[in-house]
């Protein structure tokens, strides 16, 4: 069965995920740490596009203690597997991801990615070809599948949420709407790329929770297909 | 005083307000039909940018019967005051704004606005100019203080929300969460133009209420100045 895949993000009360420098900003609130470090101890894989790792280099690790004890009890690794998006290899080495924290690496890179690369990428994660010039994430879910991952949370950012969306393949979307504007035409948001018209058929959704937390509000979203 | 000033705006969940082509989509449901008619039916001004004029043509007008009986009831026009802010004038002589529905409407332009398209659209409008290169938005909430309104709704787009937020103009946002996504690196957001950075004073908000209401979701929101 197809993992159930979800994208977890925060963003501002007007949509924008970072300032127009791709620059972090605090959108969640501290309360909010709880919710986001449970649905990631919860998850089997954890998703990032290479953009994403590049300009926030996070570390995807599960934060608190109690939750790592708990997967560890359940048999897991302290964290689930975390995966990159990365079409080119062109994730860096010292990237808190390959460093930070026990636990499996994969990237998923396309068959445009130098050999180099992928040959000095290897000694820090798994590296899996898939696509010709994009990485295929029909065929990347359908491997995780095969490795046995039910539940996969996706960390963004706007350029793999869209892929994934406009690719049908996402289940839900958890957002976190922080209590801030940040504004700019070119800031980006929840879901960037190409971008719907109105030619083609635009995903509905059905608004399954919200909840005020901190200074914001979660939305959890059911992707309609 | 300064009068009260809240934008109304509909988003897609991922903080949309129409496709990359600037259609309008349908992102409201038509439960909120009334909220919104009524929110009109309480200002005594409503303002929209020049490129939601050219892009949407709306008329603005209040919309049900009720609304604009209670307003002449209680000695005001059917409408309130609708005002486009274009600093060029470049406001068609056929728009919807300027032939629907009784009332007031002012058009505020900047000194770069030619002569002639100012002669013409005055008689349709009242034609106010104000600001060298663009409208001086301080300025025209002064002067519609002055004209005694109390109450101004803010119908967009993208770039008079930003115009306002930033110069510090906006009370209150209140907004209707669609289930939808519509996505795009270039699609209009809620609020667009420049956007805040990093160094600037990102402005914070207060969630004062959430009310689901058809498929969607409300979100009022109070600016901390």
């Amino acid at each position: 069965m197809k993992p159930f895949v979800f994208i977890n993000a925060a963003m501002s009360a007007d949509g924008k995920i970072s300032t127009k420098e791709r620059k972090q900003v605090k959108i969640s609130s501290s309360e909010d740490f709880l919710r986001v470090d449970r649905l990631k101890a919860d998850s089997d894989a954890v998703i990032v596009g290479i953009g994403t790792v590049l300009s926030d280099d996070p570390s995807l690790t599960v934060k608190s203690e109690e939750n790592k004890k708990r997967r560890v009890k359940e048999g897991k690794d302290e964290n689930p597997i975390r995966i990159i998006v990365d079409s080119y290899a062109r994730t860096p080495t010292d990237s808190d991801l390959l460093h930070k924290g026990d636990g499996k690496r994969i990237i998923f890179v396309s068959e445009l990615a130098p050999e180099q690369r992928k040959d000095v990428l290897k000694n820090y994660a798994e590296v899996m070809v898939i696509g010709k010039e994009k990485v295929d994430l029909g065929e990347m879910i359908f491997r995780l599948e095969k490795m046995g991952v039910n539940r996969v949370m996706v960390e963004g950012g706007a350029t793999l949420n869209w892929a994934l969306i406009s690719q049908g393949l996402v289940d839900e979307i958890h957002m976190y709407i922080g209590n801030l504007l940040i504004g700019g035409k070119n800031a980006p948001t929840l879901v960037d790329g190409e971008g719907f018209s109105t030619k083609d058929k635009i995903p509905r959704l059905e608004l399954l929770n919200s909840q005020k937390i901190g200074d914001g509000i979660v939305l959890r979203w059911l992707v309609k297909h």
